[in-house]
């Protein structure tokens, strides 16, 4: 869901804003955000630039998969290997909000990325979908900024 | 080799557009792109900007790394452990590629990296390279994308 | 610490770039750069945009991560299984200065991260900061550099 679009432009150059909000639930619960970001850019009038796709909160990320159900599943259990939910982790003992694997997953995968746009498109392979994820022990609606630079 | 250039200008500002082609091996193989980016940002002839490098594909990712053959064995052999080739992959059972884990490896990675251009030179370290990685279980020809954004 | 700044522009657009500098201990140690990224945002006079921060060398990585010891402590910890210490590296056997796995971890977690800039501030979650870390096996004196393009 679109729930802001701002834009400027200066000496031909074109910046546009546009966030997303998505409803996801605990503890990785994914989002194809392709089609999205895509009318993003073809809103923007941008025909050449970059879009920077970036999640705001520290457990929420963004990556490229094959948005197909096995490989989420096969990404969710590579995911789960390197943080377990059931591990010890300070953050549960200084806080508690028992969310100490959300936010190791979420840093290990980063919160941005970048794709160029060329030809009023983005430069995505054909299997290559740009995927949230929401690390979150509890449901989020979980916010995405989309900014386009170019012209 | 680069495959295809587009350019264009706007109140000072250029947006210039690049791309390569790498043929590469299955299952891990590398190609160090940095000369070839570096190529990209002398002939944009941005003196300040950004380069945005971007692997179109699933299975593909780029990172940076000191591109010596140790550091290129270590690595491949940590990827490996997160994703083993000969685990179980839920994709290998609904898809017949048996590329399951060449997802999970490029998702762990990412398809994008942005690199500060100043004086017209990358703001890279000295031991410090941009490194394509074809992760897929078959030969490849990969392309990269490389926008560059600046003055 | 800021160490350099430098700027143009160019039909309204405005390119910022500045470098800072931390000094690091050895071996997973980190600096929460938010204020500073933040701080060079609002001297670039940048409304709507992009800033793209970048870590020279190819033993630092740049995160986002809720900056408190617990979640510090568990993202170290996290580190240390993708890359023991005290595994074999070939790194190791080809050059003297015993960072293979600082080499391997500095890749994993990649180099750049991009943030949209819009109201003048950086679209960050409240507990979500930006981090950089030094895998290196020694201390160092670790470059930032943040590029800012917008209007």
């Amino acid at each position: 869901m679109q729930v802001r679009k701002d834009g400027v432009a200066a000496g031909g150059l074109t910046l546009s804003m546009r966030e997303f909000e998505y409803d996801l639930g605990e503890d990785f619960d994914t989002a194809d955000i392709t089609a999205d970001v895509a009318a993003a850019v073809a809103a923007s009038g941008v025909h050449t630039g970059t879009a920077t796709v970036f999640i705001p909160g520290a457990t929420g990320a963004v990556t490229c998969l094959e948005y197909e159900p096995g490989v989420i599943a096969d990404f969710r259990r590579a995911i789960e290997r390197l943080a377990p939910r059931d591990d010890h982790y300070d953050h549960n003992v200084r806080m508690d909000d028992g969310n100490g694997h959300s936010h190791v997953r979420a840093g290990l995968l980063g919160p941005s990325m970048a794709v160029p746009v060329v030809g009023g498109r983005l430069t995505l392979g054909t299997w290559q979908q740009i995927v949230l994820v929401n690390f979150d022990n509890r449901p989020r609606r979980r916010r995405v900024a989309v900014q386009i630079v170019g012209v």
